[in-house]
């Protein structure tokens, strides 16, 4: 029996290759689904047959007419991130046989993710790993085992008819979703208990229904690693969650396919930046362990937020330690329908209709402090860079050069003092007080790390997290404008009622998940930042008790007056 | 009676004025001894007549013939420095009528002292001026009181036969006198027991006679005092001795004066430096009270000195108190002619003749020790000022910078709070945070006035004292030297064994005078450095306590974690 698909997006394929171009609202009859790696091939209109991105169509029921709009973006081949399974645990992989050999230092932590290869490559079907992914998927705290094999096609939903269906395990779209098969109801995927998210009424506020089983992970010091018989080497980041004790090996290329995955789904939370590409250090060692504390503060974002905390991805990412099921769960967080807009499918909020004026109150609230807060953490931290620099630097050398001055006083007051032996208690004082400035300018130089880098390192999240909230924000005015506008249309008797229902409910679904997130946003900072200055403080209390102990141990040398 | 009087010195006149030049030799017959100001007339061979400096020449008894060679500079045709007796104890004198406008701002303190009249301004004889100053002389501490009425032309000596004559109450020569004179033994002048000055041995050391009775002077806050009625004002710091409380006022250019005298008198004795002409201050206010600071170091060195803190110049600074008496005291000063080398012939020693081997020793190791000191109180000196430039700078706007980022992320976070009424703890704290770094910012401009200043004072004073040194070990080696060629004029009979027995003794007198001051230097730079130093460092201690005790304050506005 032939299928047919529509398309729901353009799609450009690449010349001179199997690809084939499709283009929004064409009919195309599959040829077949087990390409592998999301692609399908299909025969167009004109009887040309090539692949496509299974993402960018849709079967058809027989009696089906509807059209999307917004295209994803084209699927992404990047042949280096997708293999990344085996470059992580096997040695002698693909990527050495087609001579990716740039890969040869830690450094390419940054950029063996930037090469890719021509057109897709065209695998064997991953049904049987994805199959054993989903059944061995380490269980969330606090969350009963899912079952990931979602019902294809199944269109039963939570919040009303069936207007069109989307499958799941295909090429994931991008973030630029507009969040119109959301909201006019043409998406509808059912959603397993496990996944779904709730919003909840607490005192006055609406928040995510809070983590009920905390945990941590730590980022411990990495590793250098080695492959290909060492002639490659990289740095491997040892992550180690509360929950399940087990250490998992991850490099930054892993954490920034985490990055990508998390920012595609969640377009109502901003997402923890990874560290700053650029982070200053003299010394690998440095380099690497700043990079270390800011992944650190990622994980911590991550492991505190009640909707991140539990996600799916995340949690493959710190559980996964089986290549197989690295390589399906992989897959499978690249196929996820349920990005952007589309994750609201996930969200289960209050009965309860919100004032659009109490919504409107709180966007423009939030616009403008996030607009002074993004002036503000940006200042603290290249203000926190800046002084680190400093401090290393000028004030470093300058206590030195007063140490100097006095170890040259010292030394010339020896002159007159004959042998060694007969050095005069002053002249030891003076030697000893311009040791003590000279230690002191390697304080300053090394002190850095426990208050100004972690304060820059803190920052650095906060300017991440802030500078993430103008995009939800958009993306959530955008929501309401759609909502406005199927208003209009409905006024204008171009769309009924029932429908127009469902796009407002979906509509405060967003609305509901902005609050949540700006609600708690501002709670995690006010603890965060609460807990942050005060280590700050501390640690310079810390470092200038530090060097009052110094000077008074230097007195000690002199006479009693 | 006609008066012959032969030139000891050559003298250019000042052409187109009542100078006349004379030779050294040359007999002049004396027509007018009351010109006053130092000056006499006399008439030469060829009967031209004109004006000289009396101390240029020595009247001469009927069968006398010696010459001497060494002359001493002009005198100083400085009618400024002459009459500031008048700018300081009387509004609208001398200075107003000559239009000596230029004077008219506390800056002058360093200008007002260049400016002469061409030639010199004849006055009437000082002789009662003189006496009555001689009489109302203020003892000294530990001093008998001294009758200064030298008796001029008295040839008896301490130390030998006359050779030849020195007037008191002339023009003072130079420091460039190359102490030939007392070296030769062609200079004798009677030292009053109040004068003297004894060298001791103490253990195995050569030291001055200890100050018996120890006095203080503090240099308070300076005023600006303003003469003909406001139009010209002027710094005046005043001065308190301790053993007589009576509080006198000085001008630095008093201070320069006295600096003048001080290094023509004691060419073995480094004087100690006037405050750096290089001080910088944004505003007036610390400006002069760097300079306070300053002369306070330098009048502190004189009074622990126990050659200079007896000396008649200096008491004479200290105490008086009319202007009368202060111009004929100036006058005196400036005609002292135990100045350079003479100025030994009031120094009493031990018996015991010196070993050469053990005083080239001596100065050798002074030289080495002098020469590598002068390197590092330099060193020590320019990082004060380049410390203290870089706190009041740089570190004081890091710190402010710090202190803003604070500041504007608690008003980013009081936007998301509403009222000013609800802002919340963390904001609070968050804002104090910002402020006590803005603080911290004004303490580092601050608080280089209690380390940093003093320091930096303390080696500005120590810079011109060790290099004062190269000149009195200069001063020595010429006199060994002297004395070594006399020697070899005695080996060869052209000198008489009494006569080298004499300048033996006298370059011993001279040796003794070196080894005391280095000794004294020693034990005072010992005491003095120890002090500084302790008393730098307990500043600094202090600095950095309040600087902890700022933290710990703002912490306390944080919730407990």
């Amino acid at each position: 029996m032939t299928t047919q698909v529509q398309a729901l997006y353009d799609f450009t394929g690449e010349p001179n290759t199997t690809e084939m171009s499709i283009t929004c609202g064409e009919i195309l009859t599959l040829v077949n689904t087990e390409i592998g790696e999301g692609w399908w091939e299909g025969k167009n209109a004109k009887g040309e047959t090539g692949l496509f991105p299974a993402a960018y169509v849709r079967k058809l029921a027989p009696d089906e007419s509807i059209q999307t709009k917004a295209a994803p973006a084209a699927p992404r081949y990047d042949q280096a991130t997708d293999d990344w399974g085996d470059q992580q645990f096997s040695a002698g992989d693909s990527n050495f046989q087609r001579g990716t050999s740039h890969e040869d230092g830690w450094d390419d932590d940054w950029d063996d993710d930037t090469y890719s290869e021509i057109g897709p490559v065209p695998q064997k079907s991953n049904a049987q790993q994805q199959q054993q992914y989903n059944q061995q998927l380490t269980p969330l705290p606090g969350m009963p085992i899912s079952d990931y094999n979602h019902h294809v096609e199944e269109t039963a939903s939570n919040y009303g008819s069936s207007v069109g269906t989307v499958r799941k395990n295909k090429f994931a779209p991008s973030s630029k979703v507009s969040g119109e098969s959301y909201l006019l109801a043409t998406l509808n995927v059912e959603v397993r208990d496990s996944e779904k998210v709730y919003i909840v009424q607490e005192e006055d506020r609406y928040e995510w229904w809070p983590i009920t089983q905390p945990y941590t992970v730590t980022v411990a010091s990495p590793k250098k690693e080695s492959k290909f018989k060492g002639i490659k080497s990289f740095i491997a980041y040892q992550l180690t969650p509360s929950f399940n004790n087990i250490q998992v090996s991850r490099r930054y290329k892993h954490f920034d396919w985490l990055h990508e995955r998390l920012q595609e789904k969640f377009t109502l939370i901003p997402i923890p930046p990874l560290p700053d590409k650029q982070i200053s250090g003299r010394y690998d060692e440095q380099l690497i362990e700043r990079r270390r504390v800011q992944l650190q503060e990622f994980v911590d974002w991550m492991c505190r937020h009640p909707v991140l905390s539990k996600c799916e991805v995340w949690q493959h990412f710190l559980t996964c330690t089986d290549e197989k099921r690295w390589k399906a769960g992989k897959r499978q967080a690249e196929r996820d329908p349920l990005i952007g807009l589309n994750y609201c499918i996930s969200i289960v909020v209050p009965e309860k209709a919100l004032l659009q004026s109490q919504v409107d109150h709180i966007t423009e609230q939030c616009h403008m402090f996030i607009t002074s807060m993004d002036t503000s953490v940006k200042s603290v931290s290249s203000m926190c860079i800046a002084h680190t620099k400093k401090l290393q630097g000028p004030y470093k050398a300058d206590c030195q050069k007063v140490g100097e001055a006095f170890c040259s006083l010292a030394a010339s007051l020896s002159l007159d003092e004959g042998s060694l032996a007969s050095t005069s208690k002053l002249t030891t004082a003076i030697k000893m007080t311009g040791s003590a400035y000279i230690d002191m300018g390697r304080m300053y130089d090394e002190h850095p790390k426990y208050d100004w880098e972690p304060l820059g390192d803190k920052f650095h999240l906060y300017k991440g997290v802030v500078g993430g909230f103008p995009d939800v924000l958009g993306t959530h005015k955008s929501a309401v404008q759609k909502k406005r506008e199927c208003e209009r249309l409905t006024a204008e008797n171009k769309m009924e009622i029932a429908q127009l229902n469902e796009v407002l409910r979906r509509t405060d679904v967003v609305s509901y998940a902005l609050v949540a997130e700006i609600n708690h946003f501002k709670a995690e900072r006010t603890k965060d930042l609460n807990a942050t200055m005060q280590k700050f403080l501390r640690q310079q209390i810390h470092f200038y008790k530090k060097i009052v102990d110094k000077l008074e141990t230097t007195l000690k040398y002199y006479d009693d007056e």
